[in-house]
């Protein structure tokens, strides 16, 4: 099986990882990072890139498209290239998906219209002025078109195509193996579990959300 | 803040993205990811390669260590190099952690002799024989050595620790930014949950488990 992930300058590295680490344990499965170009792509942190194996052009088709979110998002739904080849990759796969902000770039591409579908909460009425319907669950599909929302939940997404691709009982081992037994220390990974003061609190970060 | 994430051939990307994600929000932070040799070090999967942008000898200190893990800790176990080095760095950090069987090297570096440390649920004999005491939590501290559990869990120390160096309301900023509200479609995510068979079931992965 073909995963496809194409990657961008300012791309969330969490968004690609946490889909990756979950269907490379699948059988048969060949993953490929692609990007515009082959070579070094750097994530929304200076400190870290990921070396794309294979440009854009090159890929044909895929049977897992996974588009990760992050602040490069912005200039993926303008770029009409990447956003044709969305569309022609999307004509081939067995799911297309998206992490975060991710969404935004399938909406681009025309993909949501009129469908439900989720986005990383900060930006949820850039991804309805886009055409889709935002529905507020972590994880959203359409037939073959799969939305997860912010960042960490592309490892609930990825655990939810996983049984759907090879079984049950696989997506269960692949659980184990990396050991997702989430136990975070508080309760505010929402917007309405956070409350106001902590949503306030994010945009005085050093990095304001731009997801 | 100096964050550094040393990386070795045969690293799990998720055990070093999961803190990444995190502490890369924190104010007044640096990441670096550190390597034998700058450039590219490839994953434990063919597709995937991060640019390390420094030499491990290039680095004198940090004020948090994060080791990964994945099927490269055997060989960093026995490279004296990287074991030396482990030994320096962490005679300069605030906080000395591990991701999944990351604690395999700190331990091999004599960081945990006795010790109450954790790591991936199929390396506890591993770490016991090197000499620390297996604590079967999902993060465990002794002082300023912080361990966790398998590959996921990352996320879960590190807002443990974002919590302790820049406040609890800071620390649900990033769980709040990361929008980590998990959801596993399954609790198979521990070897008590996912039972015998599911265990078994990772055995006859095409990628059997090396944590």
């Amino acid at each position: 099986m073909d995963i496809v992930i194409p990657i961008f300058p300012n791309f969330t590295a969490l968004d690609a990882i946490g889909p990756y680490e979950v269907l490379r344990l699948l059988p048969d499965t060949k993953i490929t990072f692609a990007a515009a170009a082959a070579g070094l792509v750097h994530a929304d942190n200076p400190a870290l890139a990921f070396d794309a194996t294979a440009a854009l052009s090159e890929i044909d088709s895929a049977d897992v498209l996974v588009i990760p979110g992050g602040g490069g998002t912005r200039a993926a739904m303008k770029d009409e290239a990447m956003l044709e080849w969305v569309r022609r990759i999307h004509a081939t796969t067995r799911y297309t998906t998206s992490v975060c902000t991710g969404s935004l770039v399938l909406a681009a591409a025309g993909l949501l219209d009129g469908l439900e579908a989720t986005t990383h909460w900060a930006q949820v009425a850039l991804l309805e002025s886009l055409g889709a319907k935002y529905t507020e669950q972590r994880v959203v599909q359409q037939g073959k078109i799969v939305t997860a929302a912010g960042v960490s939940s592309g490892i609930d997404m990825a655990l939810t195509l996983a049984a759907q691709i090879a079984g049950e009982d696989r997506a269960k081992a692949v659980q184990l193996i990396i050991e997702y037994d989430p136990q975070p220390p508080f309760d505010a990974g929402s917007p309405s579990k956070a409350g106001p003061r902590i949503i306030a609190l994010t945009g005085e970060l050093d990095e304001p959300v731009a997801a």
